[in-house]
């Protein structure tokens, strides 16, 4: 017969602290040094978490179901682990901590999951929205280095919303095509310009997980009116951005935290008339100008 | 022109700091009460951890990835991510302090992924293996509450792998059935036996992203052979367990850290000759006697 024994151990949350050095104990030998600070960093906070709300079993197994329907929810075009990711300010902070910059050049945010390789080349001055509906927008300005000297040829990808609030990889992207998504190249001033159509407010996707976590928490689920830019140029750090609309109702709510005060922009309304390219407008438009100062690598 | 600015901030840490506040402030607005504590004390957590490792851009890519190809590999009878759970000790560490118990009571452990509710009955003393491979176990004992009174009629879920190390859900199970895995009704003394076959060591799943994570870290990802037991009794809290063999060489390297020694008990050898339950054997078999002493509900 085993009869079952044990130590003299006082409760069961010294039982857990012995768990927690025992994993520890064994992750030190991860060969890669970086991976290791990783794990033993993960795994100190993860049980410290766990312990500090004691985390019941009927918790934790609502979790790991919770983990694996928001796998379902990923496919092309949709990480549904970086909308938690988003919500939880996650992304923002890793954004913003690994982008060393003089306080003098844009901030970037985060990336959100529309952005696509290889969009659509336009010439300057284009109009990219592509059939997308929405009231014209002409967006123009110059991308300079942190001297302020402009940046010849500079790649700009642009991605944005039509005024549904959706992106065009939400819409069956295969059948219809890219839409309100260009990828442009400066010219030798570093000055780049395009036609589209104004972005709207959006909420993040209402059928999913994040969004259940959302409505049980924070209850903040959307988005102020945005731009998305990545900007490259030679000898520069790669800048991913968004210009936030001033008009928008939810900049000081944004649900994935993106929103810095140095990239709310004014997108001027005009009630028709000569557009900057001078383009003659009959119905209303908008315009914006923004110059992204760029980090050296 | 919308030139950028900022405010005095001494650094991008600074920065990271101000959304870590930021985040708080938004989740503390969250109405029930406990979901409310978890979520501070994650995104707490999460956010130290991400500041303590500098986490880069693009390990914070790489990781939604890896989130991302986890949910591929769940579906029915297997999570993925319950196995990183069990392989950074979380899931131990929930079950021992989520489970208070005087010291001479039977320890729980894991539940693992492969525990299905509505498992076929058996009578006392059957065969539950069900033409699986391998030597044959009897296994017997009581179940006992807290002062040492036998529990009568105490339901005993019994699973296990074969002699490959593997389980009737990772083989078709639709088409197979279930082998090797059992409910049994103990008789009015508690008491319950049964034949099977002997478990094995075995790795967890080959294939999938945890083992890829276990390769680069611990290096370990084996488990000792054990018998899976989930116990309930009137007025008992449930009891979830394994008992591991004394001869496994992989007793001090589970990979999911689920070894107590207290679980550690002898599958006794016989080469032949008559077992407990009066049957005569031609050739190998092993016995194990193991008595349960469940806690007060």
């Amino acid at each position: 017969m085993n009869a079952p024994t044990e130590g003299g151990l006082k409760s069961r949350y010294d039982a857990a602290d012995l768990i927690t050095q025992e994993v520890l104990k064994r992750y030190e030998s991860t060969p890669d040094p970086r991976l290791r600070e990783i794990m033993l960093s993960f795994i100190r906070h993860l049980h410290s978490f766990a312990k500090e709300v004691k985390l019941t079993s009927k918790e934790w197994a609502y979790t790991m179901n919770l983990l694996e329907e928001t796998g379902k929810w990923c496919g092309p075009g949709r990480n549904e682990f970086i909308i938690f990711s988003d919500a939880l300010g996650l992304s923002m902070l890793t954004v913003t901590q690994d982008y060393p910059r003089p306080a003098h050049t844009t901030e970037p945010t985060l990336v959100g999951p529309f952005l696509l390789e290889n969009a659509p080349e336009f010439p300057l001055g284009a109009d990219i929205s592509a059939g997308a509906q929405g009231t014209p927008l002409f967006a123009q300005g110059t991308v300079r280095d942190v001297n302020g000297n402009p940046l010849p040829h500079a790649k700009i990808d642009v991605w944005h919303s039509d005024d549904r609030g959706l992106y065009d990889v939400q819409q069956d992207l295969e059948t219809n095509g890219p839409w309100a998504r260009a990828l442009l190249t400066a010219d030798a001033k570093g000055h780049y310009s395009f036609w589209s159509i104004m972005p709207v407010d959006y909420p993040v996707p209402q059928e999913g997980t994040a969004i259940i976590m959302l409505s049980n928490t924070t209850g903040r689920s959307w988005r102020p009116a945005h731009l998305h830019y990545r900007v490259q140029a030679q000898g520069q750090r790669p800048l991913v951005t968004h210009i936030f609309d001033r008009n928008s109702k939810n900049l000081d709510a944004d649900a994935v935290f993106g929103v810095r005060p140095s990239l709310i922009a004014d997108f001027v309304h005009h009630k028709g008339g000569t557009a900057p390219d001078g383009k003659v407008m009959d119905g209303d438009f908008y315009t914006l100008d923004y110059d992204f100062i760029m980090v050296p690598a």
